[in-house]
């Protein structure tokens, strides 16, 4: 007798991490249900690189949201106004956006209590973490036990699981186990300043922290960079 | 020398029991942070009795922000296929909407985080709570130890508090309090099958949760109720 696969909701941005989380989860044997947000990020490329990837990894389905998160302001990945940076700076970064973890995985655990699904993939890392707090094992704990407590699947008995299968990961390590399982990384976009094509700038701290693993994997860098 | 007043998120949805809860706040002595959502119910009686209560108590500003949880659907508060229960039912109702006080309060710690605000109120209630899940004191202790984990004010040293002052009074006891700190409750819509206009059908489970505590606080029940 054969069960049927189990489903997971998988939030999945359009960039390099939450790539390689879907192809966790679709090699971890579940049936991948991917969720994208559209919080009035600089430009639509993420969005198109999720569609692509979601496509390229046969995901059963795969829906954006629009969200409002962008019109309570504060961050500069959101706020026009503020400039992005394109060096580390100290501390918490000024690209952190508001609860943006804590927002995601409210949708995302919503979408499981519906589908009858107990479990979610999201991409955190805490070893190039940069300084989001939302970002930390003990914050994926808290929120493990928060859930559990907030829905009708964790009051009857199932038991909401979020995975992290890139935690404790260093960037090269990501990238290399995401070649293993698949994932094409040209169609990813981690640049905070990516053109209408999805071209990435080269200099912001994103596309830097992404060459660095590349060269650090030693593979060949397959993102498609601006000219100039 | 006089500071300045602490502000604090309120959820408002433009019921009994959000109007208690933005009056204990600003009787706490907060500046008042009004937040609603406009996430497909099945009227704009209910987002219309907010913009009432906020205006009426006096709140510093009052954002609506619009959610998509009605697409991801599971609930006959949002999906239009599943008919309003006109009596209580066992367990956990199919009014309950997915994940809801879970995004909800995400929303006001995004928030909270941008306006520096270390308080937020919610007007949950763990004895008329009808088998929420999100409603129970476990629940909400759980969030706050997951907020503080998840975000800038928390990592820098200050507390999010989320504040609970209906959790363990019945509807008469709410009704009291709010009268006592000058809620107008005939500007608030409890509902779930209210008219355009803000009139209640007084058969559903809420509006006989809600007379009934009129009746108990031996008040005169202000509700504007439909003809027939």
């Amino acid at each position: 007798m054969s069960e049927l696969p189990k489903k997971a909701v998988i939030l999945l941005s359009g960039g390099l991490d939450s790539a390689t989380t879907l192809a966790c989860a679709r090699s971890d044997g579940f049936q991948c249900y991917a969720l994208s947000f559209d919080y009035g990020q600089r430009h639509r490329a993420e969005l198109d690189a999720a569609q692509r990837v979601a496509r390229s990894l046969g995901v059963e389905q795969h829906r954006t949201l629009n969200l409002d998160l962008g019109v309570l302001g504060g961050s500069a990945l959101t706020d026009m106004s503020i400039d992005v940076p394109d060096h580390a700076s100290e501390g918490i970064p000024v690209t952190y956006v508001p609860a943006r973890n804590t927002v995601f995985l409210s949708y995302a655990l919503a979408w499981a209590e519906i589908l009858q699904a107990d479990d979610i993939y999201i991409g955190v890392n805490a070893v190039d973490y940069s300084g989001y707090p939302d970002c930390r094992p003990e914050y994926i704990k808290a929120y493990t036990t928060m859930a559990n407590l907030a829905t009708k699947v964790g009051v009857e008995g199932h038991k909401i699981q979020i995975h992290t299968p890139l935690i404790d990961l260093t960037k090269a390590e990501i990238i290399r186990l995401g070649t293993e399982k698949g994932v094409d990384y040209s169609q990813t976009v981690s640049c905070y300043a990516a053109d209408q094509e999805g071209k990435a700038c080269g200099v912001c701290d994103s596309c830097r922290l992404r060459a660095r693993g590349f060269e650090e994997a030693a593979m060949p860098d397959p993102t498609y960079y601006q000219a100039g």
